[in-house]
């Protein structure tokens, strides 16, 4: 079965358990609306591709890692778009879960998921519950405080940031927890694969930059230009488009390089490669200006 | 040590783990405010009296699914106090958490806090990742969709409410997880466990509807009288102040005799009828009437 393929299928199975017994039904909704369309499901398929080039000797348990990765990914976009925070209309191309449904069935919704996300890992641990626990333990690293996506976002609500943290925490957090997972998920050791994920995490935030500033708001499925409207900081204004895309390149070609020896080397390479073609905009390569300079 | 300085002791550390590193220092703040003071911490006592009563084999283990528990709660609610479900002012006798530092911050409080409660679980797994799975999928089950308080408080959104899907996930959810996993940390099957956790709810349930009809917004440290202010479905509607002290009475004898065989029965049926006492206002027993009727 083909990796994308692998993705809906778990997901799709496990947001129907969670919609099973005696659901109260708009909520039952909401979780279907938050994960569908599932955009390029680019955490899940990085696990995927890793546990794949460790061997993969348990694709259930990587099913599960995969989805819970993405099922809390899909809380924290839920939440990130209330009306405290982000107030989004748009998500993936259609209004937000809390402009389809209600605040608080969007605050429910994601608090739903992020449960699922870890629930969904208990339940497939198996005969396996060791390798279940590392992948819970680096879940909850990687998506809680201090060092997850939680505190990421906590950083929002600072007069002084820390820049490093935020987008370690922010962006990287995901990824690392991508490649650790996927590489926990088929028996190996974490830590030689947390720097894959948080250079793929850093070449995506400049990805995200580039896209931000080139694409118009029907290809984004979201506002553009809001980086430059907020002043936040990013890759385009620091290097301009060029100077990002080469960024981007090189972080690409260190991100590779750093991929531990393992028998699905090679291919997994080729992946980051395919994937990074895909991340960058096609006109970002021939422009040396965004639109409006 | 005593129940209550266990309990204390492990939330105390859960939180410090929750504030180290490179935490956005609001957000660290929140977490500690969303714990403390801690109520009654009824779940997690009833959690570990189950435990003790069983042996409590690894104690260790046992702390964590106290806390574990108690985390989701209290991330509960700072998320039901948002201004989208009961806009309240106050928890616990202080400004609720939203009101205190912001609603960003009380969505992530409640966000961190909820992975916090599997992280603590999946990080003292130890040498017993099989019991702690157990533990971490009846966290799931309890907590989210589609029989956790999640669900419980999901059905709010629902014009038409299955009232007894509502309460049973809404209160009764959380006590189950207590009796289940005290004797699950013990190394104790689950299942026989189900009916002493349903039963404590249904009485604490009526203990609450007793406790806002009779008491003062001091005494319970948030707004009195809710339940007939919003013409909610109580005991004390139904059966008035007298008939819901004898169902309460009712209800307790039948869970201290569903207590299953056990090296501590009778210590475990001695704290179910202590805190039964406390649960009860003490003026319920002598009153005929609510305040102003």
């Amino acid at each position: 079965m083909k990796i994308a393929d692998r993705i809906e299928a778990t997901m799709t199975a496990a947001i129907a358990q969670g919609q099973g017994g005696m659901a109260p039904p708009k909520l039952a909704a909401a979780l279907n609306y938050a994960v569908t369309p599932g955009g390029a499901r680019i955490r899940p398929t990085i696990l995927m591709s890793v546990a794949m080039a460790c061997g993969d000797d348990r694709p259930a348990l990587t099913n599960a890692a995969a989805t819970a990765l993405e099922l809390v990914h899909c809380a924290s976009l839920v939440h990130d778009d209330l009306p405290c925070f982000d107030d989004a209309d748009l998500r993936r191309g259609k209004p937000a879960l809390h402009r389809a449904f209600s605040e608080p069935l969007a605050v429910l919704a994601g608090d739903s998921l992020i449960i699922m996300g870890f629930h969904v890992l208990a339940r497939a641990a198996g005969d396996a519950p060791a390798r279940a626990i590392t992948l819970l333990d680096i879940l909850g690293t990687r998506t809680g405080m201090p060092f997850g996506i939680c505190a990421g976002q906590g950083w929002e609500s600072e007069s002084q940031i820390d820049l490093s943290a935020y987008h370690q925490a922010k962006t990287g957090a995901l990824f690392i927890a991508a490649t650790q997972m996927g590489a926990v998920a088929a028996g190996q050791e974490p830590e030689p694969w947390a720097e894959l994920g948080a250079r793929i995490g850093e070449a995506f935030q400049v990805a995200d930059d580039l896209r931000d500033a080139l694409c118009d708001d029907a290809t984004l499925g979201k506002p553009a230009g809001q980086d430059d409207l907020h002043g936040r900081p990013n890759a385009v204004a620091v290097y301009g488009v060029q100077g990002a895309v080469k960024r981007f390149d090189d972080i690409l070609g260190g991100a590779i390089s750093s991929i531990p020896a393992c028998p699905g080397e090679a291919a997994l390479a080729q992946m980051v490669r395919a994937y990074a073609d895909k991340l960058v905009p096609a006109g970002a390569r021939d422009r040396r200006t965004v639109p409006g300079e």
